[in-house]
């Protein structure tokens, strides 16, 4: 099934949900010569005519004339799909993947939270998956222009793929792209990416935020501390190796060490978006309820989203008066 | 010092805080026969000429002229001094009391939150302090007006005071102005009081709701039950009795059968004014923390309510953008 290329494996890559980080990836690979084919929905008519923008810390470039779709049915089947949707639209995949697998394609879900690649097996149990974990800046800021504001790392997690061949030709694609990639241990990988995101994700929306005004204070620096700390005592009761105190010192530096930031759900919440208040929250506090150590705070924070959430549908209702 | 009528002991009544709280208790004494004190503020001329008007669910009621006071030099020495101010203005009182002291004098605290006697026992080692713990929706609309919405209850804990018939006069005299009032067991009151007290204040400002919309969800409802749990486990550390799990059930149904209610903090951040964060959070953590048995849902809340409290400071800040 596998294209080849001067005796070489050459991986067909399909892109699901181009936007801020999957237009910025899949864009990546294809600049490297790889065959990346992508599908988008708003900005379809504009990516056609214009290509795809991407201004980017690393060099700003643009694809004249990328393989855009704007319906499954007409995608070929491919090696490899990224799936970059928001985990909130994760209910589309049943529609949206089918046209692209064959026997052996890799499905590398790049979202965030705890348990996207558990539901998608469900629903897929036969197809290979792996996480995709970006730590990466940037938005879609408008129609076919991506802007990578900085990092761009990503790390694969394999979760079911028994094709290890695969998942170190996928990790040598993104390196060849000039992406720092690397393979990395699954569940560990989804817990310490957890240690971050829970704490940040939450606390920026309902004090509405960023990270750096929530580490200058000692009373709610001390706080994010302790929400990481909970993840910490969880991973410990599950078996998760890897996720530790110094890890823990390790984020708060480092973002202590970042420009002044607004995380994803910061955005959504901003824009008007639903948060990923399931797989970020709900599902992690339900997995580590269930090894016996629940994580209170963090608890408190998914209560507190899940009430901001409601209210505000609540008030674009129109019969409700505000 | 005590007056004497018809061979029975009046007590003289001094109130330090005649707003919502203080001018209510104070005027139905008053109305009732006592002798009262009041020291007012920034209605003191409004009160001086046209008296204080009380609006209650109980029946509006009107004291054409009584004893008000704009210096608590010119006050009288009182028998019982009802201090019902702010607990974040409580730094005054080594100013406001002193004037008011003779050597038997009782000093009720009508004040929110856990160490408020204790702190000012340090002030004033020889004062006999009760606590008075005041269960009641009131206002203060406009200058020399009470608005008293809907209950109207108070308990009187006694704290250092070693003439007991002086807490049974008190507690006789404000039943005996159509109160409904009893003496309880101090610590159990205290905390009996912070069971409420600690979720829905610091929730309905962190939510920017009302009490009823955190029960009405099944996610914050909860919190608000495990919230309570917390000061349940940290009250049975300490050896505080009759702050159980049948007390919280009860506090939430008796709210569930409450109007919509916003407490006395929200109120405060809506109006602009500092939270009591001091007496309501920090001290009944600590002293939580320190009998081993810590409350982290209600120090994460702790930790929002500084958070929004120094924002908003550093908001209204003329140097600092928006």
């Amino acid at each position: 099934m596998n294209n080849t290329y001067n005796g070489e494996i050459r991986l067909r890559y399909g892109v699901i949900g181009t936007g801020a980080v999957g237009g910025f990836y899949g864009a990546r690979l294809a600049r490297s010569g790889r065959e990346v084919h992508f599908l988008l929905h708003r900005d379809y008519d504009f990516v056609k005519e214009h290509g795809l923008f991407v201004d980017s810390c690393d060099g700003d470039f643009h694809l004249s004339n990328p393989h855009v779709y704007n319906d499954v049915a007409r995608m070929p089947q491919c090696d490899v799909v990224l799936v970059a949707l928001k985990s909130t639209n994760n209910h589309m995949l049943p529609r949206l993947l089918p046209p692209l697998l064959h026997e052996r394609t890799l499905v590398v879900l790049i979202q965030n939270g705890i348990g996207v690649e558990e539901d998608v097996q469900q629903q897929f149990p036969d197809v290979w998956l792996a996480a995709g974990l970006a730590f990466i800046c940037s938005a879609k800021t408008e129609p076919g222009r991506v802007c990578h504001q900085c990092y761009g790392s990503i790390n694969i997690g394999n979760y079911s793929c028994p094709d290890e061949a695969l998942i170190q030709s996928v990790t040598a694609d993104l390196q060849a792209a000039g992406i720092e990639a690397h393979e990395v241990e699954y569940a560990t990988a989804r817990w310490r990416k957890a240690v971050w995101n829970m704490p940040f994700n939450g606390m920026t929306v309902a004090l509405h935020c960023q990270t750096d005004e929530l580490l200058q204070m000692p009373a709610t620096r001390q706080l994010i501390r302790e929400q990481m700390m909970e993840i910490v005592r969880a991973t410990r009761a599950m078996g998760v190796e890897g996720v530790d105190e110094e890890f823990v010192e390790k984020m708060i530096v480092t973002t202590d060490a970042m420009t002044p930031y607004s995380p994803s759900m910061r955005l959504d919440w901003d824009f008007g978006r639903p948060m990923e208040i399931d797989y970020i929250y709900s599902r992690p506090l339900q997995i580590a309820r269930q090894a016996g150590c629940p994580m209170p705070r963090l608890e408190m924070l998914e209560a507190e989203l899940r009430f901001m959430q409601k209210q505000r549908q609540e008030k674009t209702k129109p019969h409700v008066a505000t």
